[in-house]
């Protein structure tokens, strides 16, 4: 998706060979016409694949999946991160590692949003080790609905959460996707066939 | 706001005197659609206040956000609750109290997306006893910055956080004043002047 890579070339700040700091438009402060052009790139991916609903985790993956479930016309559930609880008879909960903090944070899907019927696009704002989509895919396994795709916004494609997903054989479409961030500079990956045509 | 009331009659739970939840819509599972009509009428309702920037707190502030955002036209950036860190140099920080939680979080914005010629609304989903709006509002003034008005999607009128808004000189606009929660019904505060004409 050329604006979002543009919006990244242009804002994004290498702080590392590791990390992309986005604060200026996704993570902290959000550009909310990106959020719809975003929106609308998840909608022509996923287009065929006959979502119900979006399933996205606090905070981030938030405004792009409102504005991908306003173009699709789906209920977007954001799960919460929690700490673990002892009474969760009406959530469905699983474990996240998370590698930039090394701890683990417990997510949480209430069982009143997630049917067997759904079928679910999941989103999130970057991908990384796939942590974080992979325990969302396993909530709506639990749940007994079909995980219909995986939404990125920003794949970190050095890292192997990408292929993590492919493997346990969900589609995952990364609307930007970053080969490396050496020397302080980002490197996209460039395949049209994944970009799509319209993007 | 007459979608807003219709929603809450037909979708909140009142769990007891003092609580409304409304995780079918707002802050679990998201209606995207409600959420683009909420974002136009904050943005009728603080049409003439120059509004450039538009600031609310994670998780359930960023869906109604980023809609009156994109309608408005200006970025949105979400406070973060956080620990307490030490090092919080490029940080604007306030403790905010939850009477629900009873306990403080330090909320955070970063000093690079507050500037003093910024006019700032305000947006929360609900307005209880006023900790988290006027913590916002505090940071605001911290960074220089004019507080534009402050925007709420559902306000507990029976609790004091309106008045006290106010008291402060503060411009509050609620799209749903919620008068009681008695007996499980909830009923609204009726006052045309208050809601608007187009809403």
């Amino acid at each position: 998706m050329q604006l979002l890579k543009d919006t990244i070339l242009k804002e994004g700040l290498v702080l590392s060979d590791q990390v992309l700091k986005v604060d200026s438009f996704l993570n902290h402060q959000i550009q909310p016409h990106l959020m719809l052009e975003i929106g609308k790139a998840f909608s022509r991916r996923f287009e065929g694949e006959a979502v119900t609903k979006i399933l996205t985790l606090e905070s981030s993956g938030i405004a792009p999946s409102v504005m991908a479930g306003l173009v699709m016309n789906v209920p977007v559930v954001f799960a919460r991160k929690q700490k673990s609880l002892t009474l969760k008879d009406d959530l469905w909960t699983e474990q996240v590692y998370s590698f930039t903090k090394q701890t683990s944070n417990e997510v949480a899907v209430s069982k009143r949003f997630l049917a067997p019927s759904d079928r679910v696009l999941i989103i999130d704002d970057f991908l990384a080790h796939g942590e974080a989509a992979l325990g969302m895919a396993r909530i709506v396994e639990l749940a007994g609905a079909a995980v219909a795709g995986i939404g990125i916004v920003i794949e970190k494609s050095f890292q192997q959460g990408a292929e993590k997903i492919k493997q346990q054989g969900y589609r995952v479409e990364s609307l930007a996707r970053v080969a490396s961030l050496e020397n302080g500079q980002v490197r996209f990956i460039e395949t049209e066939s994944q970009e799509g045509v319209s993007c």
